[in-house]
């Protein structure tokens, strides 16, 4: 092919987006740091393939993601997809290993994720979430070691205060089904659905939502709204009006002895952390008919319209589509490019410096010097650039100073022969001739204290 | 959803594979490893899509690879397709952002591919691909940090044993065109794709093969071939032949100076570092009209006939399809799934014995003692499990003991009392009781060395 054909436009399709060196370091950061947790925890890693049957990920997001779910016909004639979430698969995962792993097995996943919604700014087609989960018990104490490890983990990323919500999937049935005698399943679906806006369009016109709902009334409507946004269903010690509205669900008072235990348990790991504070929220909904106990979801301080960075609960039965045997489990997501947008959003994410020293070669004769002075460098640890264009010293530095590196070491034909080399502090201007080389990694070690 | 629901079997594509904890981990550990000594060499990573527009990604590959893309029409009814390498993705990305980059620009990229190539052992349709590229420059300079990175980063693997092979796509034209006086351009690509072969079918069919080329006899044939496995061209430092046959180009005999200045370059830092071998192989041809410089393939010595792990090269204008300005660069790629499957077979992937302190909780008073104690284990670096069933402390063991953890903590009503905690050696029975809570960090110190 020749410059002479005629040029493709190099361009991006809508809601996908390229990550420049800046963004990536971070991105990468926080992936490694999570990882690093997690291990820390003994959660262990696992991948699984960003294509899947489609029926294998069909009808379990609901009619709106299936429509967003890239599906198409491969070379073979199978139906297949991309994964939309990495639960559906870990779903198969667990059904189809269920043999070769130890329960209760705790899962780390990390990947991207693909979905054709409706662009917006910080939204995009593909981004990556961050799974943990624990699979195959159903106990406070798994509960316990998810909501404290996601805890742990948002502390380490550094987000300049996070809030983590925690609630009660069940305990909020039973709190509407108390409020509204008589709500059927479909209705308490809207009503859920209806809170889960309460962040978004306010308590006025959630009451206006739950208003309609079978037996419901405006009065009874503010009523329950008033009690989940009161101090009693947020982070009280007292829930009075909580325990009055379950006093006939045995189950209710149960569980929201069992949630009380919970936060007993992780009130002091968050408190040591103190990245950010935890409490009660039992107006948490966090989707539909999944959940079958406690649902956490986390805000950034900075960013209270945001909407949630990191969210989960407790499941009872992940795999019930692909087997017989029943698979209790607890887990949550941090979504990462969503986090990152919102560190952007806040200001957050600069330029990153990087902490290399940069290696001029002067001459010609210098290139091999130069390469076996960078290659003692990173073996030592620093890290280290070259000059490519050899000779056009200051075109070297020019490119050095662009990248943003602080020192300039540079070799030519008499220090090639003396076996020395020049120094330059591109900060200071300060520049040091012929220091012996034998003793650079010394004299490095003491400029960048 | 109720578990009477018919079920659907848990089942991956064809081809595609679920990563397991214990190859997850070396996946995830290579990366690593992969982005350090990036980073430390002055790399900055990028990420691209796995989706581009299918014009972006076709015709690139040759017929046989187009056919292996997946493509598909998207919602908005856009011709796209999944990413077959990360060399097209990232001409377009230099393309669109090159106005953002500073040039040379060193580019560390790290992502799973796709080709629906027919499956064989060790052969995924999803696969991980590492590349390094230096663009914007040609110098001998960058080749030899691209070539040097390479070597330093498969040493660092822990391979037991490679070998780099270096030849130039140019210098194996030259030689071509001497030997086969008349060649022209489609028998040379035909010749090129003979020669890609001399590993696996060996110098007589290959010879065979080259013989019916316009312009070869059998006889001019097998002296190429003689002449390519010589140690003259592999090795040696005569070259007496090469220099001989490449007499009357000056072109050639001007690349072969710089391949040897090079190869002297990069000799003393291979002898350094000792993971491997670096040799001259004139051989190598690496493709099709791609490279136009120097070019290497990687092979792991226990598996001489496992195939290339790594490769490379110079190209000169990665860009042109979507561009007018020049951009020459030079990069390679470590196949990580293909170097991952090559360990497997030579049997040096092994279950990992997890580094990590079992928390058993005897009792559920004991709880939030046992979630405390986690807490501080993990903030103070030492990985730490905990008990997710209490009171059944002797499953707990049992459990502790499949994961393969070593040390288990006991914690029960007395020990939260006391302030104390029982410790049991796994691996020799030991048992010490009520150790003191307090100096629990500095016993597992201890027991740890």
């Amino acid at each position: 092919m020749t410059s002479s054909t005629k040029k493709i436009e190099p361009r991006r399709l809508k809601g996908f987006r390229d990550y420049m060196p800046d963004l990536m370091e971070i991105r990468s950061r926080y992936q490694s740091l999570i990882r690093e947790h997690a291990r820390l925890a003994g959660f262990r890693e696992i991948g699984t393939p960003v294509l899947e049957y489609a029926e294998t990920l069909l009808g379990q997001g609901g009619d709106e993601t299936d429509k967003q779910v890239y599906r198409f016909e491969d070379h073979g004639g199978r139906q297949v997809a991309m994964r939309f979430d990495l639960t559906v698969p870990f779903a198969r995962f667990v059904a189809e290993h269920q043999g070769d792993l130890v329960f209760p097995f705790k899962r780390l996943q990390i990947g991207d994720v693909w979905r054709g919604e409706n662009t917006q700014k910080g939204r995009y087609r593909e981004f990556c979430q961050c799974d943990l989960d624990i699979i195959g018990v159903d106990s406070v104490n798994a509960d316990a070691e998810i909501l404290s490890c996601f805890y742990r983990i948002l502390s380490a990323l550094n987000l300049g205060g996070f809030t983590m919500r925690i609630g009660h999937r069940v305990l909020l049935s039973k709190m509407l089904q108390a409020s509204f005698p008589g709500l059927d399943s479909l209705g308490e679906t809207s009503a859920l659905i209806a809170l889960d806006k309460l962040d978004k369009i306010g308590a006025d016109s959630v009451i206006e939502l739950l208003a309609k709902m079978p037996g419901a009334s405006h009065d009874s409507a503010r009523k329950l709204i008033d009690g989940l946004m009161s101090k009693d269903a947020r982070g009280g010690t007292d829930r009075k009006w909580v325990r009055e509205l379950l006093a006939r669900s045995e189950q209710g008072l149960a569980e929201l002895k069992r949630l009380e235990n919970l936060l007993s348990v992780l009130e002091p790991i968050a408190e040591s952390l103190k990245g950010g504070s935890l409490r009660l929220d039992l107006s948490i909904a966090r989707g539909l008919g999944y959940y079958t106990g406690v649902v956490f979801e986390t805000t950034l301080d900075s960013l209270p319209g945001f909407g949630s960075i990191s969210s989960g609960g407790r499941y009872n039965n992940l795999a019930e589509r692909f087997t017989n045997r029943s698979l209790p489990g607890v887990g949550g997501s941090i979504g990462l490019d969503r986090l990152l947008a919102g560190l952007e959003e806040m200001g957050k994410l600069g330029k990153t410096t990087p902490d290399v020293v940069f290696v001029a070669v002067a001459t010609d004769d210098a290139l091999a010097s130069a390469v076996q002075l960078a290659n003692t460098l990173r073996s030592a640890g620093v890290a280290c650039d070259v000059g490519l264009t050899p000779g056009k010293v200051g075109n070297q530095f020019k490119h050095a100073d662009r990248l943003g590196y602080q020192l300039v070491v540079t070799l030519g034909t008499s220090e090639v022969q003396s076996g020395t080399y020049n120094l330059k502090n591109m900060k200071t201007g300060d520049e040091k001739k012929s220091l012996p080389r034998a003793d650079i990694l010394a004299e490095l070690k003491l400029l960048k204290v």
